[in-house]
């Protein structure tokens, strides 16, 4: 079709199927093939088309083709998808099809830029459903019918006054059931005791919000109370892998990437990992200065030598466990940092229980390694003592992180490594000294 | 209100504000105060505000509460939370308040119970607006008044033939949009080309397609194409919520909780951490056997032995970075295992970097610790090997599981810990026995 330039055939294969069915079907074209047949197709639903392509693609129709056609696209995207795409165009390229793009959208572009990263506001999209409260049902119905191609929802109507201030919001489901009566007015169905964000929150706790209370959607208000953007629950879905993600990576030790893997540049990966990876490494140093102190020990008792990346690691794999535990759970909320009593008495239990089971193995390793009967306690005793140490600080150092308003992922696994490898051998060679002598 | 046993006035209470909200306001009362106000509201309205509730509350009142006034309030809450509730009372509170449910309510806890965890049938509810293809937009409308109260959502509209066989969907904003022509047929409306998911498919999958083409619902049908259900956007959340947080949980060695941290039993949260606890320490206990077969080194060469835990954590550190980012990576479905080739080049230049960097601080470590100007060179280069072989270690074996159908954050971790620990060992005294002789 592409080769015989038939308009007709491309504008039909372009409007046959669901917009992701025929991206999909696109799939092994060129850049320059996929953009040939989206031309041929009407902008709305070319825009729609357009949104199921990958992110690659995307940037390299909008980068290469021709700019007054590419901004008759753009300008049909939803708003907060037009905004993140600009954003990532070269700047000369991005302001050339922002000159392009009718007053509406390019005020709308340069309004939703102004919003912080991470906030509420660079998330929403400005398109959003406006009723006025004396509207009956049946006004409503004739405005969303004119206003709903510019709209990316009509799941929740809001209801403004004329200063657009939030007053209330009404279910697209109540104004389908409220159709036998379509002279009740909105003031009349609206409830006015609803959740909102403002613009300047923070984007997870947008989300939890809108996750803890199943909504579809969220108005975003600024600090007088006016309307100006909707979050929906697609974006929230972005939001909760993204920081789940994020906390994932923090938690190996790396800077969340906020970028494909594959497509994040090397020096901007090495940066992410190496920071850590060093932070880490001049932590674990402390190690080796510590040995130093019990070098006539471990001179004296050789065997002791051969068990040190066991006793290391161990405390290493509990404190791990329990961090995670931990963060994760706060990060899902349901706990917080409140509940540091009712922690530390589980985490005490599993330390001594995980302890003493790893003691039980750790006693026939000692039989193997150790040369007195007296020797062997050495093992188990300390492999006691590390696992408890490991439930209790991985799980009290998030939570003393979290209090204090920092990042517990971020913040305490480069702590807790430090403190597991460190105690590990000074508990380690306490132990020994305590029971050799 | 509760003391004086003021009906109207605690109906009132339980209707004035949102659900959410009332809820809120009941958190300080016990179990059996909220039950009284409850009681005193009609039960749609009490099902709204109980779904609010914490889970602890749910379960005291669903098992401590007059059975018959009980099963009135489950007949009214949205059949995927009834069977999940109704699960966790004891068998004999089930099967009593089951029998007082209408039949329709008890036939689809009975049909949702018969689905295996984790499939698309266990999470969704069967509550889902069916409609006939030969209905006008009128006919539609006057249907959906009449089903709306027992549905959860109308924002898709199923139409189905007359033996419940899935043929088409209308979204609720085409509806709206098509009431200025209120004589249309469904049929002309519906789009036929429609994503679905099958009742047996994998709860991840559907979260999957719910999430890549933004669905705020995704059909579900047997193996007829029998529109038996429907999941819905806040299930989907759930769903990417939980998945990221068990894979975090197993990255960090433990079995993933599927309960509240606070809440599972210490003998389950037990086993889950000591399984795999015991597992990464028989396979450390290697560390040890390796080390024996270097002894005549280690004793010739004192000062070796201080930098092993830090060459054994520096390996560990390098391959859980590498692996966490291969393995959300492939959560996110950004990579696939037919992607290896590019990640090795990633990681073999990862490797490289990371590794020179690392290897600058571990010679001026060497510096302090080595007894010769030759003898410095060993920690370096053991450095640069060793956080080479995590890098591409750590990358390459969640790539391998994800190969071979095997979860890569479940199998990857205790394999990458212990491949790390003892090439840690191993490639350390191969390089000390290489330069010094």
């Amino acid at each position: 079709m592409l080769a015989m330039r038939d308009h007709d055939q491309l504008e039909q294969f372009g409007t046959a199927l669901n917009p992701a069915r025929t991206a999909e079907f696109m799939e092994g074209l060129s850049s320059d093939e996929a953009w040939g047949v989206l031309s041929h197709v009407e902008p709305g639903r070319a825009a729609e088309i357009f949104l199921y392509f990958d992110h690659d693609r995307q940037i390299e129709i909008l980068s290469g083709q021709n700019a007054e056609e590419i901004a008759e696209l753009v300008a049909e995207l939803p708003a907060d998808d037009r905004v993140d795409l600009l954003q990532e165009l070269d700047a000369d390229r991005a302001s050339e099809l922002l000159a392009l793009l009718p007053t509406n959208e390019r005020r709308e572009v340069q309004r939703l830029n102004s919003y912080a990263e991470g906030t509420a506001g660079s998330i929403m999209t400005t398109e959003v459903a406006r009723l006025r409260q004396h509207f009956s049902v049946r006004e409503a119905v004739d405005e969303l019918s004119r206003q709903s191609e510019h709209l990316e929802t009509i799941y929740y109507l809001y209801i403004v006054d004329v200063d657009d201030r939030l007053l209330g919001v009404v279910s697209g489901r109540q104004l389908i059931s409220a159709l036998g009566k379509p002279n009740i007015r909105l003031s009349d169905l609206m409830a006015t005791d609803m959740l909102s964000a403002s613009v300047d929150e923070d984007r997870e706790s947008v989300a939890q919000k809108v996750e803890r209370f199943d909504l579809l959607a969220i108005p975003v208000v600024d600090s007088n109370r006016k309307l100006v953007g909707i979050i929906t629950h697609d974006d929230v879905i972005d939001v909760v892998r993204e920081e789940l993600e994020e906390d994932a990576q923090m938690l190996a030790g790396v800077t969340p990437l906020r970028e494909d893997y594959l497509r994040i540049g090397l020096a901007s990966l090495s940066w992410k990992r190496g920071m850590w990876l060093t932070i880490l490494f001049v932590t674990a140093m402390f190690t080796a200065f510590a040995l130093k102190n019990y070098q006539g020990s471990l001179e004296k008792y050789q065997w002791i030598v051969l068990l040190i990346p066991l006793i290391v690691s161990t405390g290493g794999n509990s404190g791990n466990q329990a961090a995670t535990l931990v963060i994760t759970a706060l990060a899902s909320g349901e706990l917080s940092h409140r509940d540091w009593h009712k922690v530390l008495m589980r985490e005490g239990v599993m330390g001594l229980t995980l302890g003493g089971l790893l003691s039980i193995i750790g006693a026939i390793i000692g039989f193997f390694f150790a040369p007195t009967w007296m020797a062997i306690l050495v093992v188990p005793l300390t492999i006691l003592l590390i696992v408890m140490l490991g439930c209790i600080a991985g799980s009290m150092l998030p939570l003393l992180f979290s209090r204090l308003g920092l990042d517990p992922a971020l913040m305490a696994n480069p702590f807790i490594a430090g403190i597991m490898d460190i105690m590990g051998i000074v508990i380690y060679m306490n132990v020994a000294a305590a029971i050799l002598g």
